[in-house]
Order: C-alpha cells, then sequence, then structure tokens
C-alpha cells in the first residue's frame, strides 16, 4: 500500500482540501512519480465542475504532471527509480489494440485517462501504465515542462499528424495556454505564422513567442483580408468561431484542425470542394508523439510560459485559471 | 473561323435546339475535339437550369466528352490531329499560378469550365487548351469512357488525395452516376468495399460491382451497425446526412469526403476532436489524376455502366435524367 497525500474537491466546484487516499499495491505494469510540479490545465476546470458529467469525487485533478519515478512494477521494461518523467491525459491504454499497435494508443478506445478513472496530480504521488510516463530528455527546462503534457501535446501532434511542411503558412486561433505553445512551435517548425486574437492586448507577446503576423479579429474586415492565405488554420478556442469566415482564409488544400472542444461545426460545403478544404480535429497525442515532441523541444530549447503557485495554494491558482488570463500557463509545484 | 454545330437551350429549365456557332479562330494553345460521345452529368442539368446563377444563353452543356482531335494551335507541345482524347469539367488553367505548377490545376482560382466560360460538349466539336485534353490509353472503352472525365475522376481523386491505402475500410454513400465508378474504383484499389444507400433496390448491382458489403439505410439500426468501422466514407451524395450518424461509422483518423455539394455540414466536434476524424472535400482532379486514372482503369478494366441515347435525342436523355434513375450513367452518342 501507498499513502497518496493530494488535493481533493468533494463536490462540483469545490475547493481543494487536504485528501489522503490508500493507493493499494503497484501494479506489475505501472509506475509510481513523485510529484515535482504539475500544470493546471482548463480541463481540471470542467472536470471539478462536472461539465462533462463524468467526475468522481473526491476529485484530485492534475495531468500535466512532472515528477522522479519513485517505484516501479516487475514488469516495467524501461523506467527506473530516480527518472525524471511527465504525465499528461492519458495514463493507460490496452497497449494492445489495432490503434495501440499502430502507434496510435491516445485513440485507444480503452484508453483512461489521469484524472478521469483515477486520481491526478494535485498530490505528491501519481500513478501511470510504463508507456505513458515519458522520459524527459537533456536540455528540456523541467521546472515549465508540465504544460508541455498535454496543452503542449495537443497543439504538437496536428504538425505531426498532417506532415506539417516548413513552407506552410500556419494561422493559430487562440494565444493563451495552448496558442502560445504552438506559436513557438511553428516558429521552431520554420512555418511562416500569424497569430489570430480577438484583440491586440497579446500582441507584443505574440511576437516575442515567433509570430510574423498578428490579425485582431474585432477590427473591421480583419479576417477577410487574410482570404485564401494558410496552409493550416490551427483552432485552440472553444467558441462557435464563424466557421464560413475561417474557411475562406484556407488555401486550395487548406485544412482548418480545431483542438478545441467547440460545441458544433456548421460549415458551407461548396466553397471546401471547390478550394479541396477541410476540416480536422484530434485530442492530445500518442507516446511516441510526445517523445517526438520532448526531443524538438529540447533542441529547440521552446518552454512554455508559466506562472507557478507552490501547490497549497492550488485554490488561488484555480481562481486565477477561472477568472484571470494568465500568461500563459499555471503550473504548481510542490 | 470554325463554325460548331451544337445543342442550345435559350433559356432556364428550356430544351435544347439545333444551335451553330463561330468559334473563331483556334487559339495558339488549345485543341479543338471533334465530339464522337458526351456523357450527362448532373451538374449539366444544374446549369440547364440556372441552378447556380452562373449559366449564360444560350447554353451549350456537356464536358464528359470523347473525341479526336480535329485542330490544333501552334503551341500546342503533345497532341495531333487524330489522337482520341477525353475533356471534363475544366477546359482551362492559367498554367503557371502556383497550384498549376504544383500539379494542381484543378485548383487553380483562374481554372474556366467546359460549360460555365465556353460552350460544352453537346456539339460536334469543342475546344480546350491542350492540358486539359488528355490522352485515352489503349485498353480504355472508349464508348463509355465519357463519364470518367468529370463523375469517374470526382471519386477517384479523393483516393489519389488521401493516399488511400488498400488496406482500408471505405463506405460508398449514394450508388449513382458517381457511387457506382466509386465502387469499381474501389475494388480494384483492394480496399474492404461497404455500399450505403437508402434501400436495397441496388444492391445485387452493387454486388456485381465490387462491394463488399450493402447497408439499407432506410433498415432500423443500418447506420449504427457500422460503429467505428470506416477509414473512409465517400459520400456522393448532395444530400443533408445526418452528419453525426456518419462521423459515428468512422474508425478512429477515419475521414468523411464529401464531393457531393451538400448544402452545409453540421458536426459535432468532441467525437471528431476524440477520434482523430475529420471532414474532407474535393472538386473533380488534376490532369497528372486524370492520367493516373486512365492508366488505372486500363489496367483493371473499369468501365462506367451506361445507358446510350444518340446526340439528337438530348432532351429525352435530359428528362431521363431529370426524373428517371439511370443505371448509372447517360451517354450521347453521335
Amino acid at each position: 500500500m501507498t499513502i497518496i497525500h493530494a488535493y481533493a474537491a468533494q463536490k462540483a466546484g469545490g475547493v481543494f482540501e487536504p485528501f489522503e487516499f490508500d493507493a493499494g499495491d503497484l501494479g506489475a505494469s505501472d509506475v509510481e512519480i513523485a510529484v515535482e510540479s504539475c500544470g493546471i490545465c482548463h480541463s481540471d476546470l470542467s472536470m471539478l465542475d462536472n461539465e462533462w458529467q463524468m467526475t468522481q469525487y473526491p476529485f484530485v485533478g492534475g495531468h500535466e504532471v512532472v515528477g522522479r519515478v519513485a517505484a516501479v512494477g516487475d514488469q516495467v521494461p524501461n523506467l527506473s527509480e530516480g527518472d525524471l518523467v511527465g504525465l499528461g491525459w492519458t495514463s493507460r491504454s490496452c497497449m494492445h489494440c489495432d490503434q495501440c499497435m499502430a502507434g496510435d494508443h491516445n485513440l485507444c478506445i480503452e484508453a483512461q485517462g489521469t484524472i478521469t478513472h483515477q486520481r491526478g496530480g494535485f498530490a505528491d504521488k501519481v500513478r501511470c501504465h510504463w508507456g505513458w510516463a515519458t522520459k524527459i530528455p537533456e536540455g528540456v527546462q523541467s521546472e515549465s515542462a508540465g504544460p508541455l503534457f498535454c496543452g503542449g501535446l495537443t497543439v504538437f501532434n496536428p504538425l505531426i499528424q498532417m506532415n506539417l511542411s516548413p513552407t506552410s503558412r500556419v494561422g493559430v486561433v487562440g494565444i493563451g495556454g495552448l496558442g502560445h505553445m504552438a506559436l513557438m512551435f511553428l516558429k521552431a517548425w520554420g512555418c511562416e505564422v500569424t497569430a489570430i486574437s480577438r484583440t491586440r492586448s497579446k500582441e507584443s507577446e505574440a511576437r516575442d513567442l515567433g509570430t510574423h503576423e498578428f490579425v485582431a479579429t474585432s477590427e473591421s474586415g480583419a479576417l477577410q483580408s487574410q482570404a485564401g492565405k494558410f496552409d493550416l488554420v490551427l483552432n485552440t478556442t472553444d467558441a462557435n468561431l464563424p466557421w464560413d469566415d475561417y474557411i475562406a482564409t484556407l488555401a486550395p488544400r487548406g485544412v482548418l484542425h480545431t483542438v478545441g472542444a467547440a460545441p458544433k461545426i456548421e460549415a458551407t460545403v461548396f466553397p471546401m470542394i471547390m478550394g479541396q478544404r477541410s476540416l480536422a480535429s484530434s485530442p492530445t497525442g500518442s507516446i511516441a508523439t510526445t517523445r517526438q515532441m520532448l526531443d524538438f523541444v529540447a533542441r529547440h530549447q521552446i518552454a512554455p510560459m508559466t506562472e507557478v503557485f507552490p501547490m497549497n495554494q492550488i485554490n488561488e491558482a484555480m481562481e486565477r485559471l477561472r477568472n484571470g488570463s494568465p500568461r500563459y500557463r499555471i503550473v504548481l509545484t510542490r
């Protein structure tokens, strides 16, 4: 048995309070991670509020974990005590279905989430299957690495999935937790990058992060001025976009790729057909893609911009996420 | 000058009557084709009826042409009098923009249509830029080849664009002019093919054409029984599909590709994201893809199923398309 010291909410929208539980014996294929830091993702807030009707209380959030392996099960082939690892949205997959065998472990029908099927990283320890604890290579800033494992992976994955060419022109919609990492990735990827935000309040930071152009959609005709331009528009928001207006910004063969959980897409078909445009989407990413991302991050010295709170100020941090506008991702440290 | 003897409609929804016009001097990069046969596409009917508010009267339809080169301009590099060629939806493209230079001539912003920017193939002669007159190789049945150049190319193109693997499971929605060619292409491509139609009235023919399975959506639970199955669903209809139900038939990474001009797509985003599913679309195809299609057709002995009318019975043929259910494509012969 292992007693885990966590922060849990007892009800929807509640506050996090110290909470201890016995995690039982460590599974043969599992590892136990001693948490050093944990990012807060917007989905932690959604889960806290039971927005998706699937939250189990007491609820322990946290799925952008960085820590050291503290214990390994008998059947763990590749990790040892002391290894620095990260853990994201997914904590387990079946490892044998067609998706897992094809390297798409994130699309496994039986995949389990770090905060949906077990208790998460707002704790001193968290567990997962060995496959989902990814070693953090030399050269990655570990203090700010947590947000890479969910938000970062979510915007890195589309570049891999579509085999994006560095010759592409890319628009990033929404300059927040996900969007700011997308700008850094795309700059390093070699693309021409355009940040698309409602106002110009984040323009200066977006340019520092690597965007070549900045479009403020609240300005009259701004989106229209981008007509036919982008090979990829990466939508990181969960807003109901004016879909047809964004499709009109796509070049022939262009893709509007949504990672933000907007409720519904409504799109006029004819302009899509004529320009061979498409609407794509994806969740986080696979184990293999996580490793590729970390190598890329190390090589290009990419680090999420974070605001740091000690974990015992978790409620202040959640409040900052709920009502503030953090620049750009919050990380809790132990 | 060349006097062309055509069939033209003088007004929206009108009948086709003999109509002569002077086509003027042949452009240096143009060829003149002596029409042997010409398929009728549903878009000929849409243009006749001015459904898209762009028809010029007198209107001469016809953009699934098979014929012999009768004259070539000074700058035509690759065709000679007597060559057997086909001509489809597009008759010209600028040949120098980014799309043209990338081989995507069909996505050229200045592309001109055979029946939208000039007079079409319901005539003894029709003209086009040399690039869009494609030589028909040995082994292609020329009498039924016309429908390949618009309908056929439209359903062949997605297989090329997505680099479809023969290991894929593919559903074809709508077993008509386009759908019946899609079944033949996909069978020859090596895929597992499922025909999806409203009723079972075309089941026997669809199986003869090569489908492995047949789904009749009017039967209770039919579509639901296909959940999570398809790597590609190719929609050839212009109906407002129950989009979410079709997205649910996609395997992880699956694509719902629409070539039918449905008015609008409405899709719930979350199931798309979780399964990395996407919505794609495309118009006909490029010059290079037309050539690839013809080689494939010759090698696999594919021929559209056609009903043949002499061209002077064009009005009877149009009526058959408008109110009948031709099996599956109508061709006019001279």
